[in-house]
């Protein structure tokens, strides 16, 4: 009996033309066929975020057997609806890959992070989806490692039986060290800090004044060996299960007493 | 001893414009001083985005005594990072009301609602954070119940004595009846489901094919009594506390099991 061929769908939030972007199609063809819709445009932290009220231009940028390449001028989230509910209609996805994304998006960066949000959009639809992302912002950064691990990571999830735990999404971060340095990785929970943001003032050639946001992350936690931060500041590949209820149930008998 | 006046946050996603923001400075101002800072144009759906890599202005919009009313060009995050760390940063702020939302903000639409984005973005700042939305997306909508239960929150939480099970969020969603019409308030839990979209092909007058995104929400627990879905659809507002820790803690054996 043949098994069918599996089909991935590839996203991310840097645009079609990033090439984490084409890191992670190389990647996800070495899996099956790859339907691949990224953002036309870059979209870094734009979180979960969907366009309504404006009209969005989908384009085929390339088709070779076993693979179709669309630009999407919406937003991460945008391009794996259009995935899943125009393009895909008829067909059986195994998995979603988002990135490789150009950078970090360990700690409170998933809730930020444009990868992520497609990411998480992707498990919605019932399939495991996983969002890579390298710790190196640069456009020539090295996917070596990145891929390796990704790998890994993508034959797991594809040939492990599922359990139901609700929707399977992966935060995988690799640290920007060669393949050779890392040394494993390790299953994590998100660090707890913040972006302490400063504004920069400037003003335009007629006077108006502007900002232009900076930021340093604050790690609240930073000598927690089971966060993300720790393992990749000590050379492992981050692995986070992420989910999708945010109640904090903890709060709940909290609110019963004081609202109540 | 004399006891210092409050300070409250307003933001909102529909811009500093909507009658939802009108409404949630009203409601802020009988709890003390408020700074209020909202986007400059709509950003409803805009989820947790943050700006970068474009220049964003900041615009006084109205000041009177313990008032004053900003327009952002960002997204509502940006709004509330410019507050924290350029307006205030010298001052304690007591809360942050985010609303009142033209539109429900309940089950999954925490994660896409730039309202909500907004709140959890507060309450990364330590103090508590309270997301307002009316299940009415008219832009003359009547906000006179979203006040009355915005009103009872807002004070239960302020003079509660604080418990730590992290940052305090909650995302209230009130339905649109008349306010001797609701039934009381439930805490409850996100609701399970999922947007199921459509995309709407059209044609520009020079026939370019372009999409509108329209879609419809798909409960998956249109019973369950303990959901925020459930309590609007039976006459109660909806109070579900918000967590910002996004680890799926259930996965994380069984990725040690397949992934190691």
């Amino acid at each position: 009996m043949q098994k069918q061929k599996r089909l991935i769908l590839v996203t991310n939030d840097d645009g079609y033309q990033a090439r984490g972007f084409a890191a992670a199609v190389e990647l996800a063809r070495e899996f099956g066929d790859v339907i691949a819709v990224a953002p036309a445009t870059p979209q870094s932290g734009r979180s979960q975020a969907i366009t309504f009220g404006e009209p969005l231009y989908l384009d085929k940028r390339h088709e070779e057997e076993g693979l179709e390449i669309y630009s999407f001028t919406g937003t991460p989230v945008d391009c794996v609806k259009i995935a899943f509910d125009h393009l895909l209609l008829d067909r059986k996805v195994d998995l979603v890959i988002s990135g490789i994304n150009h950078g970090s998006n360990a700690a409170i960066n998933v809730l930020y992070s444009g990868t992520m949000g497609a990411a998480i959009e992707g498990s919605f639809y019932g399939i495991p989806a996983v969002g890579l992302s390298l710790t190196d912002h640069s456009p020539d950064a090295d996917f070596t490692a990145a891929k390796e691990y990704g790998r890994r990571i993508v034959q797991s999830v594809l040939e492990s039986e599922r359990e139901d735990h609700g929707p399977l999404c992966l935060n995988v971060n690799v640290p920007d060290i060669p393949l050779v340095e890392i040394r494993g990785l390790r299953i994590c929970r998100q660090c707890r800090g913040l972006w302490r943001e400063e504004f920069f003032p400037r003003e335009t050639p007629n006077g108006r004044r502007y900002f232009w946001l900076t930021g340093a992350f604050n790690n609240y936690e930073p000598d927690a060996p089971e966060t993300d931060e720790w393992a990749l500041r000590n050379g492992y590949v981050a692995v986070v299960p992420v989910q999708i209820d945010m109640t904090a149930y903890d709060y709940m008998p909290y609110l019963e007493r004081i609202l109540k």
